[in-house]
């Protein structure tokens, strides 16, 4: 049995914005994550929105700025973030690199020396933490909307294509689409899990995507003034595979919004909105 | 003629969240301050509420955690968040005290050294920066409002009480409503004032009241599990000196609530709605 040891809660909104930390067997370290549990009435099991965060985040950026409380307090919907990559001091590291090891996880499970022991976020997120949850939150785990920010909108979108019967809906803000055709997963994806691309694609929503993968919908925001439009994130990749699989995706490229939580905070409610009509 | 720098701006809920920097006359430093500037027709003058941070913050905190912006952009409100003291390296500083010198300038003019000469918020906030958000924003300098937390809320109630003919609306969020009668303001004023409390009462809303200043109205939210209640705030002076004074004070206690970030993003919507109210 896991104990779950309660870092911080506070009241927001009528509900709780909590904190915890936990020993992680697939890690093998603390991971510590964050949970919004809105006002409800006592022994009802509420619908769970995963949100996966970016490089060099941990579950602590969008719990101040992401501004998503009002609306999961308005419809009832729990909200969790985790972190973006195991911690410690006895978890390898890349020094000087943003974009790899700590901070920069990319929701897979490495197979490569050093990372293989603990960079496990995709078993960690896909099975280890959802148990987690389910045991200490009252959620309705039939109920379950994933979304997530750059690396953890790539996060979102390979983690709902790779578990349609486990999520409801699925949505991203300015998503890494592509890893594996893009510099930040041309340099991740080898070093986690060596230089065979085709171990690559179960980690690429458009691969995934032309190799079969279904949703039924997705809805993605897009600055067009984000710097990392151009060279990273490649929505149009994921607008012609989308299209050709036909699969219903509202890609909506929002005129003069950057990669910043200032972007991500103001359509916040609108994707809880989405999500909250198909989790019910 | 003062430049004003821009430090950052980036597009949220249809407008602009901007921060920017000046050389301050009064402060003799630079000065740092947020304005967000909601969407809004070119060439109308929108009304402006002026939001005072508390001990430690800066510009940021209530930029990146205060949620203001949707509610802002709502009502077509621009929103002014100043620093709350001098900066830099020739500012005189009580190093390892957070709620003395730098990040606590209690929005005063310093009379005693080392202080005097760049701890002068009180006439920064009343005069100088009122000026320059006038000479740079299209706002409506006839329809201003301020509110602030804890230290800042002192600031707004006090402010928003020695100008009433300025602000149309004043509120606070866990304000410190007597600080020459509780330990923060009674280490700070001798300091900064002198020993003479005499010279303290301008800077106290509750003996403003009692010397005959008043507002119209006030709102004001205060969470009953905020730690610095019972000794520092003191929420019930304001209430008495209001019932006595005939202003009508709309004094909200929060059950469960404290004094984070995630006590004042969580009524914020409902300040700005009030605000607006009054701001037309």
């Amino acid at each position: 049995m896991t104990t779950l040891e309660t870092t911080s809660e506070n009241r927001a909104f009528g509900g709780v914005q909590g904190v915890y930390t936990h020993a992680s067997a697939e890690t093998g370290t603390d991971m510590t994550f964050a949970v919004y549990v809105p006002p409800h009435e006592p022994g009802t099991k509420l619908p769970v929105l995963w949100y996966l965060s970016g490089l060099t985040c941990t579950h602590a950026n969008v719990m101040e700025k992401g501004e998503y409380r009002a609306a999961c307090a308005r419809h009832g919907i729990i909200f969790v973030a985790p972190d973006t990559s195991p911690r410690g001091d006895d978890v390898p590291d890349a020094q000087d690199e943003y974009d790899f090891g700590k901070g920069a996880g990319f929701y897979l499970d490495a197979t490569r020396e050093p990372w293989a022991r603990h960079y496990r976020m995709r078993s960690y997120i896909e099975r280890e933490l959802p148990e987690l949850v389910a045991a200490n939150f009252q959620v309705d785990m039939a109920r379950q909307g994933i979304t997530g920010h750059s690396m953890g909108g790539h996060g979102a979108l390979t983690i709902g294509l790779r578990n349609p019967d486990r999520f409801r809906s699925v949505s991203a803000f300015a998503p890494i689409v592509a890893p594996s055709q893009v510099p930040w997963g041309e340099k991740a994806l080898p070093r986690y899990l060596g230089d065979d691309r085709k171990a690559w694609r179960e980690y690429d929503a458009v691969a995934l995507i032309e190799d079969g993968a279904r949703v039924a919908e997705l809805l993605v925001d897009q600055g067009t003034a984000d710097n990392f439009l151009t060279e990273q994130l490649q929505t149009e990749r994921l607008e012609t595979a989308c299209r050709e699989a036909g699969i219903a995706a509202d890609i909506r490229m929002q005129e003069g919004y950057d990669h910043s939580y200032y972007f991500i905070s103001t359509f916040m409610a609108d994707h809880i909105d989405w999500h909250a009509e198909r989790l019910g």
